[in-house]
């Protein structure tokens, strides 16, 4: 399959983004969940007989990976260049760190596994036989700044200017021109489950400046939706996997992209979760009736809101022995509550005016605020309970 | 200089090991240092024209490094294999992650850079013309345990048995035998800046055990003299650079092992610090008086052992002025005392009873107790203290 300088025909690739290897959700393990939608890319590469893998960024969750991330994902990477012998065309993301996933980078590309980490690595294109592969990695504008000694340069917008003039001087007139890329493209729609982003003009690259592009083929945004745009040739492949109720309704899967036709063309391939993740709404007492819900496959991730506006006790104890992978927990027209450990949120939680974090706890059982009387009563309490500590 | 499969004899190959990349002294950064050293390292081996570099264990001083020192690690391999085209063949110590250190490694071996971290990689020697490399990684009696599926196998002594064993099963009776490996070899000595270590019978490895091969190339003790016995042909190259003062009085450097002489030969090429690590016993006066200590290198790491007897005030602050890169500072027959910032010991410190930590500091310093009228008056201004800040 490694046919680059063998001068046939490069038409076909498939696009994939933000693999996130490593990520919980809502502290589950994730780990399977992602082992599987590899194992369907993997296969829908080799039904497809692709001439190249593109991952847009976002390889891992975190810039310092678990030991178990850093061997599942070497695994991968391994399977799909050095056994399945595809061509691979990566660029860091956001979330990896560019440093560490440059790791053995200089050594890949004697079995065609181009990983780009740095801007300066932007400007030579993978030269294939129809086409040229511009593969930027993620960067901060001040990178841009720096790399093109231009102060003026001071938001995503003004970056990616001189990047796709610089880029245009390498154009080869008689071949396609792709871009691989890990931003947030304006006009996109955002989920929860991508790092908090400055929608607007200033963070985000103008569409309209990617023009140039026969394909761009970007990462960062989880859904397939993101962009929808006909007036540029640039899709978001979106996550293989849910990584967030947010994403419940979304449909994963990679784009599978044909160079040849003109102008290029691209089809969507779906990826099918082992445990789908959903919203559920319904009352506390359809929900353990047996009668009801039985076409649904237990063992989904839940985001459950409850339609019940009375306190119920022990709730969520409850709800798990017929939903034992719930998620969030929340009421209709309440706020959600995650429910399962985090780390950062239990931290936050401790360090809250303990009298706010009843209050809202009352309101969202309750369904309505504590009263003068019983904040009062609350407040006697929390002042008794801290004296006998002392 | 890859000549593996060439046919011509390998004959000479340098021996190093325990680079610990990202280690500091005693908080005082190394990375210059330890750059520097690489650098003499390639040079020895361009200058002796070895047909490889044997690197036995402790790449990184960390299991997951600093970004730094992953990105200083990279571009010394990325040097001396992709560059200078010297074949490497290394393992992983205890003091890497083996499944980090991996990365990379399936693509490393097509520029003879042969990267072991598992046991079951160590029974598949890398064949050269006229030798065999056996690469065993750092392992832990349980992982032999589990490798043959033997619950006997409880010690470090025992784990080494079957593993020769089963190597030699794989002998070719008309090749050298070179063993890499990261263990503490029974009989050798220990210095401070090694993990601490289990000396004696069940934590190390018998020498009697090595007999088999023609050279066993060895890391994780820091000093070439670590081992010198005549009775088997194994040696420590020892670490590139002194990272203790336990080190002060070791010569660095690297072996280069001749496989063509008959038995091999080894022939040791020091390696020149740019700042050296060293012991300075004097008094305070001496030791400030400009006549004195001319001939030194005031740049280099100094483990200062003052003379006097007498409290001395602002002692650290006043040596220096003179001497900036101080790594310890004590007194003659006392203990040793840290100088420089180093977080455990700053935190162990913090939760450290001060009535103690006052009691040692005079202790130290004036070299005799506290009297008890003293512990009083010290007594009573740490309550009154306490009580002020309440």
């Amino acid at each position: 399959m490694i046919s680059t300088n063998e001068g046939d025909q490069i038409v076909k690739f498939l696009h994939t983004a933000d693999w996130h290897i490593g990520r919980r959700l809502h502290g589950f393990d994730l780990t399977e969940e992602q082992q599987n939608a590899f194992q369907q890319i993997e296969q829908i590469a080799l039904d497809e007989q692709v001439d190249g893998i593109v991952i847009a960024g976002d390889l891992y969750d975190r810039g310092a990976p678990a030991e178990t991330a850093v061997a599942q994902l070497n695994g991968m990477l391994e399977q799909l260049n050095l056994k399945d012998h595809f061509p691979i065309y990566a660029i860091s993301g956001n979330h990896d760190s560019a440093t560490r996933l440059a790791t053995g980078s200089p050594w890949f590309k004697d079995t065609q596994f181009y990983l780009n980490t740095k801007i300066a690595q932007a400007f030579e294109p993978v030269e294939l036989p129809d086409t040229q592969l511009f593969l930027l990695p993620y960067f901060e504008p001040f990178e841009v700044q720096q790399y093109f000694d231009d102060d003026s340069i001071q938001h995503l917008d003004q970056a990616i200017v001189p990047i796709v003039a610089k880029m245009k001087t390498h154009f080869d007139p008689a071949k396609k021109h792709v871009l691989v890329a890990h931003f947030f493209a304006a006009g996109s729609a955002t989920t929860d489950s991508e790092t908090r982003l400055t929608v607007g003009g200033l963070g985000a690259i103008p569409t309209g400046s990617l023009t140039d592009f026969d394909y761009v083929a970007l990462g960062h945004l989880h859904g397939r939706d993101a962009l929808t745009t006909d007036a540029v040739p640039a899709r978001y492949s979106g996550s293989p996997v849910k990584f967030s109720m947010s994403e419940a309704n979304q449909q994963k899967g990679v784009w599978i992209v044909d160079t040849a036709t003109e102008p290029v063309s691209w089809t969507f391939r779906p990826i099918t979760p082992i445990r789908d993740v959903q919203q559920l709404t319904a009352s506390f007492e359809d929900l353990l009736d047996p009668e009801q819900f039985q076409e649904l496959n237990f063992d989904d991730f839940f985001g459950i809101v409850l339609t019940d506006t009375q306190p119920i006790p022990n709730v969520l104890a409850q709800l798990r022995e017929r939903y034992p992978n719930i998620v969030t927990l929340g009421r209709q027209d309440g706020f959600q509550t995650q429910v399962a450990y985090q780390g950062e949120s239990g931290q936050q939680m401790r360090q809250m005016n303990p009298m706010t974090l009843l209050a809202d706890f009352y309101e969202q059982v309750a369904q309505e605020p504590l009263t003068k009387q019983q904040q009062q009563w609350a407040s006697d309490a929390l002042k008794q309970a801290n004296e006998e500590e002392k």
